[in-house]
């Protein structure tokens, strides 16, 4: 706890105590609870689960006596009594669903976050320096259907006809149907009418745990989102060469597949080491790689190669740059080595900016709950960008996390969520903020 | 046909006509219609297929009159009347094992050839300058038990009690029981006794379809071989790194296994083509790579990659350098991307010299047969290698074929099968040759 005496004290934020961080325990295991998989959890987008946990949580949050209530998509909205149906207003968001096998913390520490400042303020008997929401959404990963974010896309009104018709992955229905069967009425969404008026909406704000290493690295609990890195994705590059002994065909009439791509990652991971010295953000990763294992043999030349190929950054010009990049290699090794690449059609996703106010307010409010301000950029995606990308004021909080996240070894302690929470309560507590 | 009357005639060869032609057209088509596959041919090593196929031939030679022998592990031996029993003799061979799903030509073709080149002279009431044996040989191709030119180490006395025991990929029985089913005794395999007087052998050569490109591109019916390249084998190179978020994990904090191992793969092809550039004898492959399809994901740093990696070279201090170069290069990537690389036991096929007198031999027999001497290396291994690397001169002469090999698209034309033969008939029919 935090001395109340000390000088700067009048400028503190609340501080969260042990009563927070058992409030927070209690939810992250009582939900744990009731969505257990063979290892970690398991809450399917838009699905009774998903429904189970929102109406424990339901019921927890009028227990301790905040008003919630359910939106068009059956995602709960949660706030004190005085600020229900009050507008403009704060909204604090994420997830509750999870992949399969998942871990316990990705989206849901972000929904507990905002529930913890709602109850820590109700139970203290204080407000917020404006009217706050706490929106507890469904369906945010994309392991069930393929789409992403499709709570908040529906929401803003961007999800498109093709991710509503999306089919599940098990059942093989679409969301639609899914959907349908929650209570949702999917005509809207499906002539993509937002369901939410945004321009009531002062400010989105999540927290989420990072998805990387960095605040483990830098010994921090919390940091300040930069931006939010979009992507370029190929989910499927087919390198094609031709077959061939490996004893017997000589280097100058090979067209080797492996050998081309691995000459084209190892160039654009070259790029990537100039992008980064120059202060550049950027990731590159082939996260999927396969010779055809119907034909290959260790004396064959293969035919092909099948890889992923995927960029981020939180800058367009960036991701631009390095696709162009890309195809000059890919047309310069065709050149070389005869090898040729067919591509997918690239999914995009751009980048999404913080809000620079918003942005430099955290980081004041980082300050003002007794923590050295940092920032970071995100590398996932998250239901804020999707915000910020339909020009709601978005900014966003990451909170350490070991074990890297969507598997069961995701690993945030208490005590991180509690510091990133006070980075969010120290914001909506401060007029003027 | 060519101009008997030419001034250089009498140093011509015996050129083989039509009616060989037509013998060789009849063998292959019969033989494949004996192995037929979903597509191409079948000839398990070690079946009573092979037997089948052993049988057919030896019935046919008899009826032109060729005496025909089964050896200890009833190979078919074939000569005419007047060798039969003679020694030293030179030994003409190859295998009649086929992989499944194969061609027809691989292994066939040499058999064929040195019958085509005993009946050719036999019809002609012509014998051999010294006593031939043509041998058609079980057993040669990996793709049944894993060990490949088993006949010929058999033979003499180099098959190991490991390479004995391996289990049939199909019904898991020992290589060494599927022999006794033969009626094979395989005690004096197990114990290492060759099974043939290899000092009774003046010399082998083999007549093999080439199983690259370089005849055809070349645009030649066959050549001599200079030499069998030997080869080093990782079946299983691991590259393991770290998991992690493909967005959220910077460069910096990344140990990505493909990444790593394009850059191994890559420098790799650096110095193969300085090898190359300098007239060295080299070929590198990784034929078979993959991430871990259980847990691979387009936006998941992969934790692991496995490839295979081998080289050839007809010089054993090629492979002994690029060798000592893997290991450079792997110890500079760990070093730089923190990535490990786990290597299997190697597999090492050395080299396998010709004899170079009766390279010369080959040659000038090209010549004679009025083709222009052309001579190149041999990638893949054959019966030949073993040969000559238990003592007996060797020599092998290539024919050109299309295609590649183990596939039902080898298509080698019988013409220049002709072109092959008349090569080894230019040799075995001179005199002091």
């Amino acid at each position: 706890m935090r001395d109340v005496t000390h000088p700067a004290a009048a400028t503190r934020a609340p501080a969260l105590g042990p009563e927070d961080a058992a409030l927070a325990e209690e939810l992250f295991a009582e939900i744990a609870a009731r969505s257990p998989d063979t290892r970690g959890v398991s809450r399917p987008a838009w699905s009774a689960k998903e429904t189970e946990i929102l109406d424990y949580l339901t019921a927890r949050a009028e227990a301790e006596g905040l008003v919630v209530t359910a939106d068009a998509l059956d995602n709960r909205v949660f706030c004190l009594p005085e600020d229900a149906g009050r507008t403009p207003y704060r909204l604090i968001g994420s997830h509750v669903d999870s992949v399969p096998v998942g871990g316990n913390y990705d989206g849901l520490a972000g929904v507990i976050a905002g529930l913890v400042c709602l109850i820590h303020q109700k139970r203290a008997g204080r407000g917020f320096a404006r009217p706050l929401r706490v929106i507890a959404m469904r369906g945010e990963e994309s392991a069930w259907f393929g789409p992403c974010y499709m709570a908040s896309k529906a929401l803003t009104g961007t999800l498109t006809p093709e991710e509503l018709e999306a089919p599940h992955k098990g059942d093989g229905q679409p969301l639609s149907a899914h959907m349908a069967a929650l209570g949702v009425d999917v005509a809207p969404i499906a002539e993509g009418r937002g369901l939410l008026p945004l321009d009531e909406i002062a400010e989105y704000l999540e927290l989420h745990i990072e998805q990387g290493p960095l605040l483990v690295g830098e010994d921090r609990p919390a940091a300040v989102v930069t931006g939010i890195r979009g992507n370029l994705r190929l989910k499927e590059v087919r390198a094609l060469g031709e077959p061939g002994h490996s004893g017997a065909v000589p280097r100058s009439y090979r067209r080797d597949p492996v050998m081309a791509s691995a000459k084209l990652l190892a160039r654009l991971d070259d790029l990537w080491a100039r992008e980064v010295s120059e202060g550049g953000d950027l990731v590159i990763t082939s996260g999927m790689m396969s010779t055809d294992p119907q034909h290959h043999a260790m004396a064959r030349i293969p035919d092909s190669l099948t890889f992923s190929f995927e960029i981020r950054s939180q800058h367009p010009e960036t991701l631009a740059r390095v696709e162009a990049a890309l195809q000059d290699e890919i047309a310069r090794l065709t050149e070389e080595t005869g090898v040729t690449f067919e591509l997918p059609r690239p999914i995009r996703n751009a980048p999404a900016k913080v809000d620079a106010a918003l942005h430099e307010a955290l980081l004041a409010a980082m300050e003002r709950a007794g923590q050295a301000p940092y920032a970071m950029a995100s590398g996932g995606g998250h239901d804020a960008a999707i915000f910020a990308n339909a020009g709601v004021p978005t900014g966003m909080v990451f909170v350490r996390s070991r074990g890297g996240s969507h598997n069961p070894d995701e690993s945030m302690e208490v005590a991180d969520l509690l510091a990133g929470a006070e980075i969010l309560l120290a914001h909506v507590t401060t007029e003027g903020a």
